[in-house]
């Protein structure tokens, strides 16, 4: 935690924060050694950080001081990303990478070569999602959470979905053997498509491309997902 | 495995190389579900690669014909990268992650807020070092290891290791809050020093700064080793 992430549920007043839950207890207790008087990075989900004091810490809660967070949250990537459903492990980092990165639109695409078993993985629970979110968030140092959303069809979110998406931004699929290579340090807004272990079937590419994604490539190499997406990211923006 | 590796002890002849090491076994049946007849993408470790035959599959091992490997493997990434030892988990991931990216020379570092338990965990021994550089081999198609080298002094790296390694390419330090930001495509032969979690402390940094390497900085989210490493090979090359 380079950042304690106070919930809505956390706020006491304009003043006064009270955290309760054992995990960032036992992280302020163990790996923080926190003391009452420690001036600690805060910040408030969706608002502010800042610098605020721990006023008192218990086996139950800590309460801290709030007044003072003035600062925004680091910027955001200007990207929509569509990531076909890795499998749940792999999903798990990959949510905390992307949210560390500044990604704030997520959306989770089923692909031919997606398990269908993935899709009943605990991983997807909103509250596991929102963890890993918030672990992203926490390590970052930024407050503002992705929105993640679940498009179990393909043709539906190509048809119906990704018209209106590229409608103000470009659409880039990222896939092996595409002839151009990853553009570097765009500023614009993007949709980023990502394919699965296995890679998009020859029809879904063509269905992506016709919606009017252009074709990129990071080499030759072949990257696992959640290597390939930071990769990616950080060459794109 | 996108690529089936053959180690020297696999290899029998110009011809034919012998598979019997269970990992690889089982990945052939169950993930490949090969069958004799199936051409396979084949590479000979520190060689070439391309199709070759499964001649035969039992319990106990695959027969390849590998006369006809005659690719090279793909360019590897002309850095050197020194990281500061990461914990055990993070290094195995990190091991992967970096030799499938493309680096082919690695020094895992001693530095302050690297805690020393680190130093003594079974992830670096040689077999668990290897058995990672060939998951992150088998998952890009390359066929050449990586060197990876253990400084366990942060001093004598700086003072006696570092200047060698300087004398021929540049230097890249990335730390929080360097004045410079991460440069992009870059294609010179680079030398990249990441700290641990935590950072290098300041006295750490002005060494390397004194020893000639630049500051970059990847903006104001602190990223994990992992991520961090990822997205700097991933801009700079």
């Amino acid at each position: 935690m380079n950042l304690i992430l106070l919930s809505p549920d956390d706020i006491e007043n304009d003043r006064l924060a009270r955290v309760r839950d054992p995990r960032r207890l036992v992280h302020l207790r163990e790996v923080h050694r926190a003391r009452a008087g420690d001036a600690m990075t805060l910040g408030i989900e969706g608002g502010t950080l800042g610098r605020g004091e721990l006023l008192s810490l218990s086996e139950t809660e800590a309460v801290f001081e709030v007044s003072g967070l003035d600062q925004a949250p680091p910027p955001a990537l200007p990207v929509h990303l569509v990531l076909a459903l890795p499998r749940p492990r792999m999903l798990a980092r990959t949510l905390e990478h992307v949210t560390a990165l500044g990604v704030k639109e997520l959306t989770l695409l089923n692909t031919r070569r997606v398990e269908k078993s993935y899709w009943q993985s605990p991983e997807l629970g909103e509250e596991k999602i929102y963890r890993h979110l918030v672990l992203g968030l926490e390590q970052a140092r930024d407050t503002r959470l992705p929105r993640v959303t679940l498009a179990k069809g393909f043709r539906p979110f190509v048809e119906d979905a990704l018209p209106g998406l590229l409608a103000d931004r470009r659409g880039l699929l990222a896939h092996p053997g595409m002839p151009e290579a990853c553009p570097r340090g765009i500023g614009e807004d993007t949709l980023l498509v990502v394919g699965p272990e296995g890679g998009f079937i020859p029809w879904e590419v063509e269905r992506l491309l016709e919606a009017g994604c252009r074709g990129i490539h990071m080499g030759p190499r072949i990257l696992r997902v959640e290597t390939a997406v930071t990769a990616l990211l950080a060459r794109l923006f």
